[in-house]
């Protein structure tokens, strides 16, 4: 389509919503994307930069001059030209931040201060805040009049003579009070207050937890500086809860737009840290050479032992992960998610265990091999629920997030004492041909 | 705390907000949530149910009468109400639903009527909606009068007289213009309608893409029949997105407060399947034991072929379920998600079987073996990128939730591909100690 035929790309282009002309660039060929981009030069609004894919964002304005960059970040709100130029290297960023409008420069300046993924770089700092004497007809005047809003606000901040939070006022509170009324006789003073280094995983639990619509952020001396609204928020929500099964994957952020050399690069690492657990399991079986000589069965049966053992520390593990980063897992139910998933883990070994025991019986009848079998899935099990709860567990009492690092300990436990249990239980009790 | 001193745990709970007391609950040993719930009745809001944990809220509301049930539920919002009574078996729910308000009733009959999970559960029946010939100064009027209002709304959609939306209003445009103007000229006329029979999914991502806060439901004919707001579509966005990591692991919906049997079964259920790809895999060993027993070592060595392609499959196969469930993986852009992981399939194959090839070498001084090792890997590594990608695309396309079973179709493929690549080569080339 795009072989020349520019005119009608447009003409398709043109009707469509900001959000859906930046979904089109992802779905296009890295190549296609620039002729795209010159086709439709005065629809590539800063709406549309702003909704873009990190990656495929990062690579057009690459290409844009430091004036253009600056004429769209100008346009945006403060939280979605700070995530445009953040992905910039220091050099070009200031090229454009010098390119700037000094309110906006300074404004931006501000929010890059704050370290990555902090309320600080999230708000905005277009809010409506008006002290506490004004009634609601005062308000309604003063909206009315004012140019220097946002154009789109939920709620409107009381503040007292310090510029400190005392209340906020929903706007259909506002509409539907008299204009006699003080606005201190409408706000609710009990208000979610968001503190400004406060981690952005944590800005969204809140919000999803209280249901709110939009918050305000204060700095460390209590100041209302800014505020987050929902919409900012829906993306982080979306992104940490999806970013779980990625990282417990190890696929880093798995963005399917990532340039394939980091793709590769992030995926690498993490076989090769892998192939250490594959090669500890291996040593295991390799103490055990002279029992598989003995009896080959053994090599046929060991695949089993450690396999249920890794499926049923992956469930475990993924529960434990996700109650942990959804807050519901704390200190307090602690003991019970262990004893919980200890009976789980004691359910599956014996009905599982029993399952494959009398299989084998059925096509080595080997007493003593079926035996051995059902002890070390029994065992595996235990280890492999304990290992699942309590691994990911200790990595976050360390601070160390469990999405990350949990999959190689948890397999490693599972991989090398399943080896460890069967091979050495066969051992043990001597089985031979 | 909860031994007597009921006294003082109604102090220490009373000023908490409803969304915390629910928190509490879920906290607390089930045996003593019933306690707590008569120490502190008078707290027991409507709005704490609400906010709980569905098996956590179960529990509670299965040992209330019908009518105390009914007289949380008509405090509630219709989508509340709802999740509420959905979880009821038919006898109960009829029980409640005669002792409620026949107005109630019939709004929450008539959400009960729609498919779980879809727009027509999840909206509210309680909007502000105006006819188009209204003025700002009118609307203003009209929201002061009446009494009939949700307490909180962030726009007003205005209707023809068929009722069919024709625009909307955000709340801060009312506020910020003249009493005179007419509403058809402050609203916007391109909205997001949600037909009433989407899937709850489908409306979190067009939440999300859109950015919007609420949006209007539509019944077939085309009539605004309710409205969805952004709070009631954040729960579902961080499910959706959370479930993916517990469906892939088999976890089902990996909810710590789910009954232990329950949970059993699940679990069990998924180790069950997969033990028949263990089985296969083994199965395919077992073909080989000659082979085994002419080099011992290729039993040492074959958990890392498996283990390797696993985890690459793994990394693969979440990357495709994740874009597959935001929609960033379309028709379109299928072939340059597949030439992408061969590529990387490819990169990771060479690279960690030539490692593994070298370090065999060095233990073993078998050029051979080393040989077969590094092919083995290579041929698993392109197996499992491919096998990671096609598998959930195809059952995508077959309309099965990738998520729930490409798991097990993909540990099937590098299991048993991987022990055969491994055994079968080490068999042509006539490998022996």
């Amino acid at each position: 389509l795009d072989q020349g035929e520019s005119e009608r790309a447009y003409d398709l282009v043109e009707p469509l919503h900001p959000a859906d002309i930046a979904d089109l660039f992802e779905l296009l060929d890295p190549s296609d994307r620039p002729l795209l981009a010159s086709a439709i030069t005065d629809l590539m609004s800063a709406d549309v930069i702003a909704e873009m894919n990190d990656h495929v964002r990062e690579l057009l304005v690459e290409d844009l001059p430091a004036e253009d960059i600056a004429e769209i970040a100008e346009q945006l709100d403060t939280d979605d030209a700070v995530a445009m130029l953040e992905d910039l290297d220091e050099e070009d960023q200031q090229a454009v931040l010098a390119e700037m409008e000094p309110e906006d420069r300074a404004a931006i300046e501000s929010a890059l201060s704050f370290p990555e993924e902090s309320a600080g770089r999230l708000m905005s700092r277009d809010f409506v805040a008006v002290p506490e004497h004004m009634t609601v007809g005062d308000l309604t005047d003063y909206l009315r009049k004012s140019r220097e809003l946002p154009t789109e606000f939920w709620e409107v901040f009381i503040v007292d003579a310090r510029h400190h939070p005392v209340g906020t006022c929903l706007l259909s509170w506002i509409l539907r009070a008299p204009r006699s009324v003080a606005l201190v006789d409408v706000m609710k003073r009990d208000q979610t207050l968001i503190p400004v280094g406060m981690d952005q995983e944590e800005v969204a639990l809140r919000f999803q937890k209280y249901a709110l619509i939009s918050a305000a952020v204060v700095d460390e001396s209590g100041r209302l500086v800014g505020q987050i609204t929902v919409d900012d928020v829906v993306h982080i929500i979306q992104e940490e809860a999806g970013e779980d099964a990625l990282l417990l994957s190890g696929a880093g952020d798995g963005d399917i737009n990532e340039p394939l050399p980091q793709t590769i690069r992030t995926r690498m690492w993490w076989l090769f840290i892998n192939l250490g657990t594959a090669i500890l399991a291996s040593s295991v079986v390799a103490l055990f050479e002279g029992t598989i000589t003995r009896l080959v069965t053994l090599a046929v049966l060991m695949p089993i032992v450690t396999g249920m053992g890794g499926n049923a520390a992956t469930q475990t593990m993924t529960v434990t992960v996700r109650a942990l980063a959804t807050n519901q897992l704390t200190s307090s139910n602690t003991w019970r998610m262990i004893v919980r998933e200890w009976w789980i883990a004691t359910a599956n070994g014996w009905g599982l265990g029993a399952l494959m025991a009398i299989a084998c019986q059925l096509i080595y009848h080997d007493w003593w091999l079926s035996f051995v079998l059902l002890l070390a899935m029994i065992l595996n099990s235990l280890n492999a629920g304990l290992s699942g709860v309590l691994i990911p567990m200790g990595l976050n009492r360390l601070k160390i997030d469990p999405a990350v690092t949990s999959t190689v300990f948890v397999t490693t436990m599972t991989d090398t004492l399943g080896f460890f249990f069967f091979l050495g239980l066969a051992d043990l009790f001597r089985l031979s041909a």
